[in-house]
């Protein structure tokens, strides 16, 4: 009897665990289809992404494709250089959307009160919906954080579908719905590319475990996640030295640094701007033998249309990368979590 | 006899010298007019501006100013980004400045015809009127390089007339006026601060000749004079690691390498953004022993406007930054004009 209540107790608990993926998955896509209302009644003429460290990078990846795809001008922001700066075109025609894992960072949720004082319509994407972020903001967009649920829900699922349905609005395209919907798969992908690239990620570690200093390379939409991999992985969490190097200006300066002995992990793109990582690549690889590349055309794509697979490289790029991370880590014994500065005091 | 002819010949010169700087100012004057009767014409929706490495950093001063005070959209690109991202918005409303110091650098070059052939208004800037890129370009301006003529036909003294003159057309307001009419004070200006900042330039190449990594930081509009000195003068010509954090990204994850022995270069900036850079001096300060500030409110301004002070100070920055590099070249006995590839070979 005792057991038969344990696995009730159980099924109970698995009803209702799924119960509350299917409403947080409904209240997810509520969330995304009031952001595309609001666009929509608006009429909006510019697009801000405004963030602090890592969550600014990931919201780069918009500007990347907006720019690219659609005619309406899209601008990058630190959130505190956003507030000082205070751009002139910012106003109630502008859509500005803030990123904080925590909700928490004061500066973005400073300048999600500036950006609505303006007039502007904010969307704050968080983890956490009672944030003082969220609060700031007038939409929010929620996503789960390793809480074992799909990652369509996680953080690059939720950003995506944002992305691609803002896209959609500014400049319609059959392909974002086709995006939106193959984005289910990218749970099973990130599975997948995570046991493709973990050895070469685990090798990587073990070879650079003594280096003080590694510079990153990217071009196009990845040159955000050499910077993301650059300041809040090398050098927050692994406190080694590094600069996240554009491709293309690595010819005009950088490339002097060059030497037999430095350290370079390139990350050689998928798309529009793979020529500059290719051209940048013959030369560093001439030039010093500690080269890693991080190829995102050698990235597991299944069930991804052809034309599509260029929107989910820059979607899988941070799981792989994080297993680099994770390499040096393992190798140097120095727990990506240890921190000197931060949690630690005001500033 | 003799001696009386030497006498003529040097006065003829140095009148045919007065001439050809009467004549050069006259050019310069007219080409400046010609961009902005263009940009009258065109009604442009945007500007774009183009180049790599410290040309584009330079540039960047422009979308600065244009971003703060005028509402209309501008960006910047390192030229090959610009050709392969292919932004939507560019076209025929748009206004693309490109620059290159020898007028040669091929993405540039190609950069210009990809813009031209869309339509846009394009600008070269450069020292070399018969170079590819001003031959690519529908208007040039020409500026003098070092040939002991008036600051204000040089690289900052030209750049800076375009970009106020463009804002006036843009944005009207008495005060762009004013800096143009100031900008006759920038060679003087150039000289004062250079005597101010010699000897401090100078004990900083003393302190900092061992260190193989010194990290820049700064803000706003310093940003990309902090871009500039870490990749053409540290990583470029001085073979010193480097990155260019952002005073309020630095908190944001780089803030974690700080530590005693770890040196930065600090941009105090004049303006908008010094609270940013304030607020990280106040923390490096704390857990570094290694840290030099330029101070730009300490430069002299004489004879400039108060209310015009802060575009000065942007625009006698490099001039003051370069001596930090003459420093370290002194003390570590690396010309700055010493390459390993540059000039040496195909890339």
């Amino acid at each position: 009897m005792k057991q038969e209540n344990g696995v009730l107790v159980k099924e109970v608990e698995n009803v209702k665990k799924t119960q509350r993926g299917v409403d947080m998955k409904q209240e997810h896509a509520t969330q995304i289809q009031n952001v595309v209302k609001a666009v929509k009644a608006k009429n909006i003429q510019n697009v801000y992404f405004v963030a602090c460290g890592g969550s600014m990078a990931s919201l780069s990846l918009g500007e990347y494709f907006i720019s690219k795809e659609s005619d309406v001008p899209s601008f990058v922001y630190t959130s505190n250089e956003f507030i000082h700066r205070n751009p002139k075109l910012l106003g109630k025609d502008s859509l500005v959307i803030l990123r904080s894992h925590s909700g928490t960072t004061p500066e973005t949720v400073e300048a999600a009160s500036f950006a609505a004082k303006k007039g502007a319509l904010t969307v704050a994407i968080s983890m956490e919906t009672e944030s003082p972020l969220c609060q700031a903001s007038e939409h929010i967009v929620h996503y789960n954080y390793k809480d074992g649920s799909d990652a369509i829900d996680g953080e690059a699922g939720m950003f995506y579908t944002l992305i691609f349905e803002i896209l959609n609005v500014l400049s319609p395209n059959e392909k974002y719905s086709r995006i939106v919907n193959q984005l289910s798969k990218l749970g099973g992908l990130i599975e997948k590319n995570t046991e493709l690239f973990s050895e070469a990620a685990n090798e990587f570690g073990k070879k650079y475990k003594r280096e003080s200093i590694i510079y990153t390379m990217a071009s196009g939409a990845y040159i955000h996640h050499a910077y993301s991999f650059t300041s809040c992985l090398l050098m927050e969490m692994l406190w080694i030295h590094s600069n996240a190097i554009h491709s293309g200006e690595y010819f005009h300066g950088p490339f002097e640094i060059t030497d037999f002995d430095v350290p370079f992990l390139v990350i050689k793109g998928k798309g529009a701007s793979r020529p500059l990582d290719e051209r940048a690549l013959d030369f560093v690889n001439k030039f010093s033998e500690k080269v890693e590349i991080v190829d995102v055309e050698m990235f597991n794509y299944d069930g991804i249309d052809d034309d599509l697979r260029e929107y989910f490289g820059t979607a899988l790029t941070s799981f792989v990368l994080r297993l680099y991370a994770d390499g040096l880590s393992e190798h140097t014994g120095h727990p990506l979590s240890v921190r000197r500065y931060m949690w630690k005091m005001e500033y």
